[in-house]
Order: C-alpha cells, then structure tokens, then sequence
C-alpha cells in the first residue's frame, strides 16, 4: 500500500474528522505530524524526523506547495501569518479572537490575499493591503482588476500600491508595525500572502526530474520518471491543453483529480488525467472572478497570435429586475480564430461564463463556434445574446 | 429591402418602444397591424388584409407560433387568453388589474405554464393548474419533475392531474367556471397553455416545403427552397447537431440567431446558422429548470443506444454556507460513451451546467472528456469535483 506524504486529501476538514484510528479501521495507516526526512530509493523505505523507517512499495509525493516569505526582518514575529495549511486556518482564527484583532493587515493581492480580505473584513475587523504592483490580481485584465479594486474600497479595504515591506517591528497601537517605502502602518495581524512554490524538498534529495516550473515531472498516468513513484496536486505538474505545455497551476481540484488518476493506476486500474485548461476563480465580498485558457502573455509566449476583446454584457435580460453587468474578455488566435482564453467577473453569472468557455477550450472550438454555441436562454437566467455570443461574434469582426 | 412579416423582434418591448415612425427614419417601413393575407410570388407582392400590396425582392417569413386551444365549448369567452404575444401579456396585465382577479386557472403544465405560475401567483393572486398528465413539464426526468410540483405546491399552486376540460362557463364566485373530469372550477381567468404550432398558413398556401415537424424547411442560410424566400424562428426548422434532425423547437434566443443570419445573407454577407443542442431553461419561483441535447426517447429515434444517470450534488462545495443541491441527469450513447443529453434543476447552479455541458455537445464530447473538464473551482462558486464530473464519472462507470 502506498504511503501518502503530506496533504494528497485537500479537505483537510475531513481528514481531522477522520482520525488516524479511523483510517486504520479501513486498514490505512495515516500518520499525522509525521514529517518524512529522507527517501532511502535503495532500501525502499521513507524515514521519518522521529528516526521511523517505513517501507513502501509506491511512494506518491502529495508535498503541495510552500508559502514564501518575503525575506523580511521580524518577519518570524508573533501575529505575522501565512495561509496554506487548515492548521494555518486555525492558528489565525484563534490569533483573531484571543488578540483581540482590531486591524490585519495583508501583503500581496493574488488568490489568498483577496479571500482573506473578505473573510477577515467580514468579522468586522479593518483590513489593509499592501501590494507591490498598482492594482490586484493581475492575472486579470487592468480594467477587472479594477473592478476587483472598487469591490476591495466599497468595503472599506485600504489598499495600498507599490509597496516594498522593509521589517515588521512592535507596534504601539497595535501588536505590529510593518515598514515599508510608504512608512510604517499597525496592525494585531500580518498575513504574508506573496506567493507560493512547489514543495520539492524531497524529491530533488532524491534527485527526480523537476519540469522548468520548479514542480515535480510526471505523465498521463501522474508517474513521475521513477516506475514506483508518483507525484499529485500542487507539487507537480499538469498538461495544459491550450497552450500544449507541462505547467504548474495549484488549485484544489487539479490536486484532487490527479489523486484520483495516481490512486486508480497504484490500484491496477488504468487512468488518465488529460490536463487542464487553466480554469480558476475566486469570490471576493459580491464580485465573481474567475478565468480560463491562456493570457495573452501566456499565448505568445505559446506560439500564437492573440487578440482580444472586452465587453460588459447582460448576466440576465436586461429587462429583468435584478440584472447585473458582467464583464467578459476572449482572447483567440489571430491566424486561425482559435479560443485562447476567457477572463470574468461580475456580481453574479462570471464562473457560470468561464465554466462554459473552459469546455469550449477543452474542445478546440474557434470563435465562429463560440459565437454560436446554443446556451439555455430564458430572461430570469440569461439574455437571448449572452455576452459570451457577443464577445465572441465582436473578437470575430475584429479578427 | 426585405419586409419582415410577424415577429422576427421577439423583444416586442423593443418594438412598441422603437415606434414604425422611429424606424422609418432609419429607412425600415414598418407596418403593424397589417395582416398579410397572400403572397403573390408571380408578381412579387404580398396583399395585406385591407388590399394593399406591397413588392419585395426577398420576402422573410418570421411569423412564429400559434397558440393551440383544447378545442372547448366556451373557450372564446372573455377572460379566456392565450400567452404568444406581447400584445396578449399587455391584454392579460389589464384584465388581471381591471376585474380583479382573485383566482386564476391555468391549463397546461408546460414551460409557458410554469412561468405564468409565477408571475401570477406572486401577483397575490390564487393559482390552480390543470395538466392532463401526472407531473410538470414532462421532457425532465420525473424525479426533476416531482421536484418543479414541490416548488408548486411551496408557493401555493394547487395542481390538478390527469386532468381534461370539457367546457367553459359562466362562473358564480367568479368569472368564469372551467368544467373538468374532476369537476367544476372558478375562476376570474383562465390561460390557456396547452401547446403551440408553426404558424405556417401562408407557405402552406404558396406551397413552399414544410418539414416533418410542420415547420418551414430552411437550409443553413435560412434560405427555404426558393431563392428570393427566407424564414427564421419558431415558424421553421433547425438542424439538431446532436441528432442530426431537423428540429422545431420555438425558443426566443433560436429565433435571434437565426434572424441575424438571415439578414447578413439577404444583405450580401457570408454568414450560416451551425444548428442548435435543445438547450433551454425557465425559472419558476426559486428554481432553475434547464436541459440540454436529446432525452432518451429523442436519443433512440436518433439511433442512439442512451444509458443515463441522475445525481444529486453541491452547487458549491459542501463546506460552504448557503449551500444547496443541484440534481444533474445526463444521458450518453452506451456504444460510444458519446454525451446525449443533460438535465438540471435546483435553486442555483442549475443553468450554469446545462450551459457547460451544452457546450460540450456542440463539440461532440464524450464522457471521458466531460468527467474531467476543467472547471472554475473556488468553494463559494463551485465543488472541487463538481456534479458534472460526479455524473460523468459514474455514468461511465455504468456504461
């Protein structure tokens, strides 16, 4: 039986709920706070920090991925955080309430750091970010990110740009200060959400291929160049199927599949994980987010010759009460009309979009079928022309 | 200038709003109210009612649908409607306001029906449904069905089954008395929604080519079998791309399309309609009702060999606050794994797959594609393994 390093099982709730005793009734053997320090290949067997020598026949690697920390002095301080692990969740949660926690502030604007604006400015506490670019989530085209900035300032998020963090120090006010070019702001906590990396401690020791990504190689079969060693989730990397390159996108669901594919072929079954289209979205205060495929820094850098458009259509009939705008932008090939990708947001019907065109992607289609597609038109849940009809037949014109 | 005849504008608001005055000063004669009643091909003319003819050089047939009526005694008594035009809706609004209606009876269980269920009953108005079968809108699987009842009966419908009507009468309480194998019922009104035909009066009359669904048969131009005669909408055909039969199915977003394309084509453009899925949806009271493709009668008259399967799941991940279910049925040809058919309903996220795997029949997917399509994950938005792909899998699994 294979031995899962790490968290393989993203819904960590599930597996405090399940105990290691649980497990053992069905005659797996979890090990929790089990930290594995070395990979002897030779012997077969994994030894852990205590000394612990445990044999394996298959060894998956389910490392996941690494917060980074932005190098920073005082950045080790009580109340300074990161957010990757559902221990991490806990400790902030508990920091939160024994502090008391009046103001947090968060450094870095990308998935986490959008999330957390919510989830904490929703506790009533005031929020600040600081971000070293001009506007958040740049994957996004300026004008979402935008969108995404106004969302942050009508719930009285101050957002802060071009910062560089200098040290984090002892605050009068509050628990902290953080330094920065833009001088020195308090908070009773400090989340570092700057990034993250691929977990590769152990296989690098034990000298197995990485992709140009920093993540763990595998294949189809999530086999990495080892016969018995497989790789899954956000410390390996995945087929994207648009721009035809290996990838690493750490999302929850890509980790969940693959762990499905490497489980099933560990188990004598046959799977495959046929890559992703670059799928994602987040939810911050009312505003969906959400994107698919490629940028366009990304489809250059593929080889092709994108163009783009950008449109706020109808999320419903515009003659129904209730209906909201939602911004869509398609990027496609120039020379053939290929879908390349798709961005989004709007209070409502943005992931409904991109869900859509991620199936487009995932099929090949072209903007003459993504202008056409046949989409469940009825005034409450869409408009005859849904905006992604109109973005598609506009890009089109324009090609 | 080709003369549009009936109602290409489905968005008749537009219509009304955009006065035939408005219009001519664009160089477009409108005329409402003119009943055409005979096209003279010879001469290339069509006479309205009071004896007008006009010339075209390219005649449009938009004329959509009519009505069906249980063919009852009394069922031209005033305060027996129909529901086709915006015109009917304007009439109802005011025999709605002006009686004033306490009760109002609807007969026919369909789309039209449902919707009207809504509208009236959140009017304050009482609302009783007669259907001759046993549940709601019978193209969904009866376990989805049952579900549409429930949301009925939540709001107050009272929906009687089995039911047929004999007779409309003078009522004593109110307007009207509706005499039913079950009985007498009053009312102030009564809808009539038991169904619609192409209103193909006058190709029938000029002898143009009718389909075996009774619409007109157009190619992928809208062109019908003679050069200088288009037709658009619910008056004619569409190639089902999942089928590959010629379809009749009357939906507003169908008719907009095809419009379009009948217009760049008379106006020397190059542009094709590529068909259609069967996607559509309708809302009433707190649930979406979508479906996609064929059901499994439709996909065995296809020649298919449909295997299906129903779920419940998440619409967004389990963990989530105001989760709610979603149940997906999706049916495929048990030969080829290929996707037939979808079916949704639930208080959100219903549409939302329909339109994904709507997107995936028009490319022609199979399971093993659709059970790992890569979907926009973030818990407030999505499950990791959404119901799609909880479907596809175990529909695979079974075929």
């Amino acid at each position: 039986m294979p031995y899962y390093i790490g968290d393989v099982i993203k819904e960590e709730t599930r597996l405090i709920a399940r105990t290691p005793e649980k497990f053992r009734e069905t005659g797996i053997d979890v090990r929790i706070d089990s930290r594995v320090e070395e990979v002897d290949e030779k012997a077969g067997e994994v030894r852990l920090v205590d000394g612990t020598r445990i044999p394996y026949d298959v060894l998956v690697f389910g490392t996941g991925t690494t917060p980074l920390m932005p190098g920073i002095p005082g950045e080790e301080r009580e109340g300074v955080f990161t957010l990757k692990k559902f221990t991490d969740a806990l400790r902030i949660k508990a920091w939160l309430r024994e502090v008391p926690c009046r103001k947090a502030i968060i450094v870095g604007a990308g998935f986490i750091g959008m999330e957390m604006c919510e989830a904490i400015r929703n506790l009533g506490i005031e929020v600040q970010v600081f971000h070293r670019g001009t506007l958040p989530v740049n994957r996004w085209d300026p004008e979402f990110s935008k969108t995404v900035l106004d969302e942050l300032r009508k719930h009285q998020v101050d957002f802060v740009t071009d910062a560089e963090v200098k040290a984090v120090e002892t605050g009068m006010k509050h628990r902290l200060r953080l330094v920065t070019n833009h001088g020195a702001a308090e908070a009773d906590m400090i989340l570092m959400a700057v990034g993250i990396r691929p977990d590769v401690a152990l296989p690098k020791q034990m000298g197995l291929p990485l992709g140009k990504t920093g993540a763990i190689q595998v294949n189809f079969s999530q086999k990495t160049s080892r016969e018995e060693v497989y790789a899954v989730g956000d410390c390996c990397e995945s087929f994207h199927r648009v721009s035809g390159h290996w990838v690493n996108i750490p999302l929850g669901d890509i980790a969940n599949k693959q762990g499905r594919v490497a489980g099933r072929n560990i188990g004598g079954g046959a799977m495959i994980f046929p890559g992703i289209v670059g799928a994602q979205s987040f939810k911050v205060f009312d505003l969906e987010v959400a994107a698919t495929g490629l940028d366009e820094r990304e489809a250059i850098e593929a080889g092709f010759h994108p163009a783009s458009t950008l449109i706020w259509g109808n999320a419903i009939a515009g003659s129904m009460p209730r209906n909201t705008k939602v911004g869509l932008k398609l990027i496609a090939d120039r020379a053939t009309g290929k879908l390349l990708g798709a961005q989004a947001v709007g209070t409502a019907g943005a992931v409904s979009r991109i869900n859509t065109l991620s199936a487009a992607l995932w099929a090949g289609l072209n903007l003459d079928d993504v202008g056409w597609l046949d989409l469940a038109y009825a005034p409450p849940v869409g408009p005859a022309w849904d905006p992604i009809h109109i973005a598609a037949q506009t890009l089109k014109r324009e090609i």
